[in-house]
């Protein structure tokens, strides 16, 4: 990995799942006819957030890994010869269900999968009802571009899996995200929170001196519970360097098919000037796998 | 901690140690003045930043704890009425030496230390020939106004610090600091740098929640071996809520005394739209003890 082209796919996504999985093919094809050597995707898009209600009747909408849709992703990752990540809702057995990422290497086999280990659930993002935590760690995929770093959308705000894939030897973190604004927010609150969303996995970046790619879906979702007022997906993907410097953000309302280089000898300059691994206290660190350390 | 008032005194510092100890009096004076509960000063802020080059004779700077100049911080801390976390090079014993930070009371008595976890090491920097690493841990310090999660310098560049000391109990992140720019990297370089250190202590606080403080020195000071060009101390002391949202940020290239009022009660509402610590993967973090997981 010493140059390397990051193709990356931001979508809005409807009811009609087969115009979610076409338009995801569309962009991939995008990317790598201008030279994407692989190619992200958002969280979870072949379909509607389901997420947004607890609904049996949604669990009709997951697949099995193989299934129809990796057989699919696979097919176009070998046509365009890129290497893909893809978001599944995985079927991994009747009552055990997991939002799965999927990394097809370029000849469309499967390199490796990753089963989201933070589940969120707030209002609108009732994920616990849906998921079940992921059972396999923080393991990087090995692929033909390098050792990807895969954490999925929740996971970004938990400095500690960023850190165990790249002590796991990821050259990148990518993270599939489906993220957005609650209409009845303040403006002001809408800011700090893309605003935090940014900045956390900027410092992943900083932390562990590797380049993040972020890749989130747009457009508005509604509720169709009519709970809470829906979701304003608020796209805004980014690639960002072992500095933590932005490479490039996409828009807010709009899809974006984007390829960005990323320079991967940087990521060993910005370690020997900051070299964080080196000075780890690992011998201080037991705390960290107790839930809290005050009573 | 409903409301607390912050006051920080960003400075330079010079050869004449009474000359700083002074400038440290006055701005405590001042924040005191205009409404301060707590008073934080920068890293090593009685003396020159010595680690620019190693030399036997600098241990004679070295203070014991309690000692001459907590005798005389203390006092201040009493006079004013406020709790004053302060930044001492340590003597401990003949040979063992700190970089430890010494939080007072509002009567003037010591409330904690906490010796210095991360030690740097690189051109300009070598504290690892001054500095035994901490001993103590990652434990936050109790205060009348709060339990005071202080870390510092280096420390900042690790989540598995600002981590720890939430999980202790932290009310808020304090870190005393003294880090500026090498006069030959590029003002691009420069940019990088400045605002990886801001990204990645605002990420401290929207990771974990809680408000974070960080004062620096500024000023330029020479390396009077002329192996580098000296240090020019970057200022830039901000402090940010617990969305990592920046409620003050003070000038580059000249001293500061602020006192900025921080809501403690934003870290309920923020913890409970993002309840980060009800889904860490405790049973999955083991490998944040581990040096590396690769090879």
């Amino acid at each position: 990995m010493n140059q390397l082209k990051v193709g990356i796919v931001q979508q809005d996504c409807g009811l009609d799942r087969e115009a979610n999985i076409e338009k995801s093919l569309d962009g991939i094809a995008n990317c790598a006819k201008i030279g994407a050597n692989i190619v992200v995707l958002p969280e979870l898009h072949t379909s509607l957030y389901f997420c947004q209600s607890e609904d049996v009747e949604k669990f009709d909408w997951a697949q099995s890994i193989p299934g129809k849709d990796t057989i699919r992703f696979g097919a176009i990752a070998k046509q365009h010869g890129v290497v893909l990540v893809t978001s599944i809702f995985e079927k991994r057995a009747p009552g055990l269900y997991h939002n799965t990422a999927v990394v097809f290497e370029k000849d469309g086999s499967i390199a490796g999968t990753y089963r989201k280990m933070h589940i969120p659930d707030d209002p609108a993002y009732y994920e616990k009802f849906y998921f079940t935590p992921g059972d396999q760690g923080f393991l990087p995929i090995r692929t033909s571009v390098g050792k990807l770093g895969v954490l999925v959308c929740w996971d970004q705000w938990f400095p500690e899996a960023a850190r165990l894939m790249a002590l796991g030897g990821a050259d990148l973190l990518i993270y599939p995200t489906a993220i957005g604004f609650e209409s009845t927010d303040t403006p002001a609150e809408k800011k700090r929170q893309l605003d935090a969303w940014i900045t956390i996995q900027r410092s992943h970046a900083i932390a562990n001196g590797l380049p993040v790619v972020v890749v989130n879906r747009t457009g508005f979702e509604e509720d169709w519970t009519k709970v809470t007022r829906g979701i304003e997906f608020w796209g805004n993907s980014f690639l960002v360097g072992p500095q933590g410097e932005v490479l490039y953000q996409a828009p807010q309302n709009s899809g974006a098919t984007k390829v960005v280089s990323i320079n991967g000898s940087r990521t060993e300059e910005v370690r020997r000037i900051w070299p964080f691994f080196r000075d780890r206290r690992i011998d201080a660190y037991n705390g960290l796998t107790e839930r809290y350390l005050d009573e």
